[in-house]
């Protein structure tokens, strides 16, 4: 480029955080990958969480790289964005089959990938990705929700956004938190499956909810946040918004917990489903998964350091 | 109905839950009946309170029917919903005059109606009917509000929105529950009619504020929420938001004492003024009158157990 | 209902045009059915259609009864709004075979139905429905659409919106017109069939269009509209609004000329992309649909007095 | 003040046009009068027009001072605004009773009054008043709308913005023009009365339709528009927005005629019933409203010439 | 004004609080005066800050004149609210200089000046302004914000909001609070300069923050106030709405005692970027606003009596 | 990339038109550059220029690449798009230089570039880069706009969107179409200067306003287009919507020729302002960019075939 053109001030590319090429690695070389999956197929009240991980980009370009909390640049781990993964329109099988053909060819050794979705169907993929590498190690499954996902099936089809948690709860040991709203039949399933679930109004604010969370996950541990988990006061900007939901600062006290006492394997955001003109959620998700990063960071310095 | 037809899916009728007709009992049968008065006149900063009853009918279809935190399905009282209810065009008098004679066709023993804004003034006839109906028992009216609603006239009638409490103020036991704006007249009335008011600033963590409302109560309660009591935060979808209002989980343990512990006759929710495109107030407001249905068949069964 | 309550305004259902029950016949005795298919699954641009039929049957009860142009009451023809048909969750072949089977049930002499869409798909099945029923008779269809819909896939399924009229372009004449966005594989199809297609820029004032149109079409013709036909400064409440296309006025007259110069056997509207409130364009549909009742009726009242 | 501070830029005032003090003369020499009345009380489909007076006010600051049309400056006429009329909430009787005052008090020889709406059935007491001072000449009323509002009673009351040309069709001469949605009873009153109405599709390019709405009107003309006599592409932002409605140039031709060609006593511009963030249809009120004072200029000049 | 006109009810004037005449003081007798600076120039996320004065004072005039909460009437004190300063459009530097011009003509002994934004950059001349004006005396700076703002350059300018306490914070004594996105860069000089600041995941629930606070000012205050402090979801109009901020009650309580226990000397509300249609966050500005008067009233009071 | 991964259907990049690598050239290759100016900084009624280009991008990736009204794929001529252009804060002068350093390094034989803004004060400088370059032949400009833009300073600043073509007005000759708003000082400027101005009343349904047009264009040419030249019921979302604007094919039909019959040497599409959640205008200012490049296109294959 002419020099003169080098000289002037060009916006960034609209990559996760908004990096500039020197700053943000190629696939191969990243610590962290971030894969949107504007995926939306099965119904909610509200649509549109096709464009949540557009959404999220755009808001993650405004937040600052430095995180005064943890004291560190967490996007010194490398962070590589991925463009948009389009999945097949043909129905919802089709196209989970194409994100675990994606997750299978992405994962490797030391790639920590944070999916941005999309609706929360899209999770069941990745979480089977990760339990099938483990092998004989169980997975856990921290599941952040307002709702079970815990249906067998749901408007026709076991792939819907609603029993993403029932396709995986078989095979891993899941932990839903701030739980809100199920039916019945989930709540007869978690009695009868002993699933460890922490409901909303479970949250103390004594903080005792973290304590029981990290001691019902296992070592290895996969982190699904439906976005929906947050209070609507915070996020109205889903499918179904629940009262009384999750707040920011316990949120972060527990995930940085989890990323330091567990093994944290993956992660995924999903459900967003994007205001026009009010980006504020969108700001609450961009500095959420880059939270992630920071928690998954740290957790691997530390690891290294042993 | 062709039986290739009956085997398709059709979506429920536009009630409170969506409930298909075999489990949406006639008004002859209900136990709890839900009323839409999309009634609004008199004017406030914002308008659109006749929006209100269709937006939360519309949630309430999205709502679980199952409530975990009390471990019943409380539909199963049996609620039937009634059409829309329009008031007459041709003055708040005559408006509300017409809704007192639907008052009084509608009560009937063991019939527990909930009514659905509109604006505030609409609480004034279903008060005074209930009023009516106890005789000598003198009514207690929970009142939880951002306003006082205490003038004797505003913009020119004594039948506004901003004087509904004025109105019913000599006839009942009036207990306002988060009140954060008042005139300096309301004030005066309120210390001189000892009216026991609990200010929004008053509502401390430690719930005391709770016990002191449960005191102020005689037997007999009629509760009437304004939307706006809540924190704008929870509900901006409302006329004249008033910021440090009533959160969600507090709510819910004063309400469901009220029900446990007092006769409660009827409730209303009022003066939601609904936001395109914005749900999640829309979903409080359902899921909380979901609560009232709850609340009100924990007591009713109690009362039948003792 | 007690005669208090009678007398009271209570306000109408949410059929089409919010007929009191007296006005409303039954299914088996209306000579208009609307069928609502809020389906939206495969992606355009900007989603929404799942709430065109909704908000298109909320606007027709503010509509007149009155066809003033006509000088007649269509709504004596007897329309019967059935509720919205939600097909499953399980793909779009699966839908639109569930789409196909309620046709196959609905479809009676001397019925019509009008489709309330919903995605531009859902016109596939009763096409085929109804090409099935002329049995040698070619079927022709009247396609106004600023998009072919041409493509032999479109996203990986053949059942795509995009897809929509290359599926039946074999088996009926298809008339497109106002089309302004096409592939250079869908202009090829177009000469290579020599489908007598009416661009957008060859709307002339003088109409000859409506003639050339006219001509084109065999004497038994469905009718699809995907509102995106329309000038997008009429209606930009849709998922790709392409400028310059149909107005009003011209259309309703190729629309009343179809009906009194062909037998149309049936008719759609879909694609309508309900903006948070903004209402116009749903009003702009719902006075369509309620045209082609009118239309309708006028032809059917001229063939019996043939 | 302070020498410094006169230095600086501080905005007008909002007044109509956004006028200087020097510009703006008291009510007093005024020579064109702007009165906002945000009258909204009895019920359409959606709501707002009180919001109209105040919106129109804002985009008229925006509005070039300069008529490029004419030539001329039309503010010059001297243009004073009053504050918003808020009229009592006791009633639309009462409510217009009061507006009819104001119009006795205000109306004088030589003033011109404009008022901004508020709801249509403001029109009526300036109508009337116009008619009593007329004495025995027979005021025409030119009604540009979109509905006849020719109906006796709607929702219960004679005094609703349905009901306005109803009020006063036996005393003036009324000429409605752009009508397109009537009941079939305005429909019959039309005919009995021989109502010179102008139907929507009756405008023709060819503008005869003006040379017969000139025709029908008397010497002394009375201007009420309803912003919804647009075509909703224009002007999305009203109450019950129906396709295929009035045009910018036509309309401004029309106006300009009547003024010229007419002696017109009085305007008003009702039922703006603004969009949150959409501006458009505010600046073509504003636009047309200032339209109304270049042509009241010149005719007042030419008069003078006479 | 005629008698008839007189008796009639007309709006109050677009002023804060709505004072008809006879409340509001010239600005020579006035005890706090509002001044709006609509400035926006500098570029964050969304912008809109423009449009926040006019929301600021358009709320103002719904809310109670009455503050229950310390039993007064605040607007006693006299308050002036000035037109809207539109400062020149020829770079921030040259606006900065004519906003500094107006606060050497506009501050005089006794007078309290609240200055409503605009973008925070225009915090700067006041500040500059009131610490020459205390000569020997340095001024502390109470800044309520999420962000640093202590960039010494940003987007080409050293007179960016990003930059605004950069520019001030050698000449006076600076406490940030609320601060949850800085830089490395900012956190080294916050570091380096020791500036004590507050953090908001230090604002913990028993409210030691606030005697930090409170212990780092020095006798002479000026409060800036950057609308993003607050969090999101209460004030979710602003340009970069960070999570986890203030809420009502605490910041209240923080302000009351700045008051009642330095000389305040002067404040400004900045960076509210209005939301069309949704009016929560102006409310919740124009109440803060109107306790900054009700404090500094109480404030004076108190010296007046010693 | 993995071959597994190269197999899924991945998002397109963020350039115009959305192009895979293998369409879209380097800029060393391209035949047509599109450079987006997101800037805004002096002051219209609405805001939201900044958002233009990244609007009209993203909708430029749903329009199809095959242009049916000329049977040609326009984006064979090769597209390069470059990241936004940010100018500094510093003041409109800089920042215009800026814009002007960024020209006189891009422009060279045989690109054409079509700079996407952005508030109009950004033509300048293209524009005098084109006309130095010219040497001693006068550059002609194209004005499509409602407002003339013709003042010497607006707002304490000649570098206004204001006052761009008032600017450039001596030195290139000044062709404005579609005008509609302009203070009195402009129309002498007009009079005296002999600016051959087609005002937007003279739009005739003839057209010979493009002959008009044409006549007063030289034989080079630079198109500036702002968008709030079409009517508002097309265009809503800019500034200040003058209602009685441009339509779309008229004017495709004029550009259509100004390109065959002139050199056209660059453009601009400036003041897209858009709105939340509503696309259409998006779509045509998309639409309107790609007719830009395919007459271009052609006018280059005709030169070439000279």
């Amino acid at each position: 480029m002419d020099k003169r053109l080098a000289e002037l001030s060009w916006d960034a590319p609209l990559n996760f955080l908004g990096l500039p090429e020197g700053d943000a690695p190629s696939l191969e070389h990243a610590g962290v990958v971030m894969l949107p999956v504007p995926y939306e197929a099965t119904v909610s009240y509200m649509g549109g969480t096709r464009f949540g991980p557009r959404r999220i980009l755009e808001a993650s370009r405004a937040i600052e790289l430095y995180d005064h909390e943890l004291d560190t640049e967490p996007y010194r781990v490398g962070v590589h964005t991925l463009p948009e993964l389009l999945l097949t329109g043909a129905g919802p099988e089709a196209a989970l089959a194409e994100l675990r053909t994606a997750f299978d060819a992405l994962l490797a050794d030391g790639r920590f990938i944070i999916m941005l979705g999309g609706e929360h169907s899209i999770s069941a993929p990745p979480i089977e990705a990760h339990a099938a590498r483990l092998g004989n190690r169980r997975l856990s499954v921290l599941q952040l929700d307002a709702h079970g996902d815990l249906r067998a099936e749901y408007e026709g089809t076991p792939f819907s956004h609603a029993c993403v948690m029932y396709r995986v709860h078989e095979a891993v040991t899941l932990v839903p938190v701030g739980i809100r709203a199920i039916t019945a039949e989930e709540r007869r399933l978690i009695r009868e499956k002993e699933i460890p679930t922490i409901f909303a109004h479970e949250l103390d604010p004594e903080e005792h909810w973290i304590e029981r969370a990290l001691e019902a996950l296992g070592p290895d541990v996969y982190v699904t946040i439906d976005i929906d988990y947050f209070d609507p006061g915070l996020v109205p900007a889903t499918g179904t918004p629940e009262p009384g939901g999750g707040t920011w600062y316990p949120t972060l006290r527990l995930l940085e917990r989890v990323f330091a006492e567990r093994n944290v394997v993956g992660a995924d955001l999903v459900e967003l489903a994007p205001l026009p003109g009010i980006v504020a959620p969108d700001f609450l998700a961009a500095k959420l998964a880059y939270k992630l990063v920071a928690y998954h960071q740290r957790a691997r310095d530390a690891a290294r350091r042993r």
